[in-house]
């Protein structure tokens, strides 16, 4: 089994000021994903099966960041506001995710969605309770489950609700379901040693294999600013350690995700024990 | 605790050919709702919730009857296409479930989308796996869930998948979270004992305490012919067997919604034991 996660800033574009779609990502990339499968000969076969995990981008960041969710507050008028908040970016990666399973299932994917806010609860941000069996069946039964950052409940009490970004749920979804890949489709050829927009010299580390190879870096490596990098890194290296290989690599480049998928070796970084 | 249903022939131009909401209703009933919970001091209180479960309509009766989900099925080739089929009707009832949210949470209702096909499954078409606690737990915190019929996975073989109809869910969510009051908003007044449409000398039945009440009824009445109404009644009178009455209402007429929210007695038929 593979989980392919498409970031935010590739299937949407991230940095508009209201939801907007990367369309003509998300069209190249539903292509490849489906010539992948077909070479892949995805049956009705848990094995080889594909889970698709997508970013919220511009869909998700705005509302969870104006209504602080995830924040701690104080009072019962602020916890009214952030349920409205909560409500609002609910309904806006929902429409993201309903955008996405309608682009896939365009190409003849059997897409099925899969909303992370019903079933799934976070302690302090971190997934606690999450039931995978129905995730399991729909992939023994062929179909591409497509899950996505989503808001949550979280049992912590002073900030009773949460995000769930892809990348946590990559990690927790690869910790029980155990796939033999990991492909991240980011909007940046992978990890380098110094910022590539500032250093004309700078290097992709093409492997990763625990968080020390980072910190050596300056801090104005891309690390940072292409928002949230390590954060990525910190949950893929969890992997690592349980012996899950990931690649992190540009899916803006064409072809990229459907070579990736089909066990081709592409440019990019490697995450590993 | 209240469920409400609102029914997809309130919801959505029942018998459009292309899913159509009734844009009129949905308006006019949120405000019905959001007016009845001012009322009902709704707050943080689990008694005091409310669950809304909506019905598909134009949304998704269409593609499921196109598809034949929940029928048996023999090659795999058709599968193939149920799951197709099964992809369509998910995106197209969430799609609904995503506008009715929406328009509710305009109203400052503090809705919360939840997503049968993200954990529920059922076995010959009824429910038998459905893990309600985190439903409960947006309840406690003063959310108002919004579910809705959708399309599952089953654990017969031959069916393989199944639509779980909004009055199933009601039946499932009454028996196991024990609501007060469970209120049934359709098109209609209530159960006749004749077709009103053809006989105009035909009267409302206001109580019903068994199915024994209906198989008298001659079948050109409307029980049959609006689609449904006696598969209604038999998961309302499960309900009842164990305590839970529930009250047939007619959603179009204004301020009906809101007055049965608030306790009134409106025109329309109770099941009870």
């Amino acid at each position: 089994m593979i989980i392919l996660k498409l970031g935010g800033s590739i299937i949407t574009e991230k940095d508009a000021k209201i939801p907007t779609i990367n369309d003509k990502n998300l069209a190249r990339i539903s292509k490849e994903i489906k010539s992948a499968l077909n070479h892949l000969d995805h049956t009705n076969d848990y094995n080889n099966g594909l889970i698709i995990v997508h970013g919220a981008g511009s869909f998700g960041h705005p509302f969870a960041s104006e209504y602080q969710i995830g924040k701690p507050f104080k009072i019962e008028e602020d916890f009214e506001k952030k349920k409205i908040g909560f409500s609002l970016t609910q309904s806006w990666v929902k429409k993201l995710n309903t955008v996405i399973c309608d682009a896939l299932r365009e190409e003849g994917i059997p897409v099925v969605s899969i909303q992370p806010s019903s079933f799934v609860i976070t302690k302090n941000k971190r997934i606690i309770s999450a039931n995978l069996d129905i995730i399991e069946k729909y992939l023994e039964n062929g179909f591409i489950p497509v899950i996505y950052g989503d808001v949550v409940l979280d049992r912590e009490e002073t900030i009773k609700m949460a995000v769930v970004s892809g990348d946590q749920l990559i990690n927790y979804l690869a910790k029980h379901l155990k796939p033999e890949r990991v492909i991240l489709g980011t909007d940046v050829d992978g990890v380098f040693n110094k910022n590539p927009k500032k250093h004309p010299d700078a290097k992709i580390i093409t492997e990763v294999t625990s968080l020390d190879d980072l910190e050596s870096m300056d801090s104005t490596t891309n690390i940072d600013v292409t928002g949230g990098m390590i954060g990525k890194i910190k949950e893929l290296i969890e992997l690592a350690e349980i012996g899950i290989e990931s690649e992190i690599i540009n899916a803006e480049k064409e072809s990229f995700v459907e070579k990736a998928l089909c066990g081709e070796i592409v440019l990019g970084t490697t995450i590993k024990m």
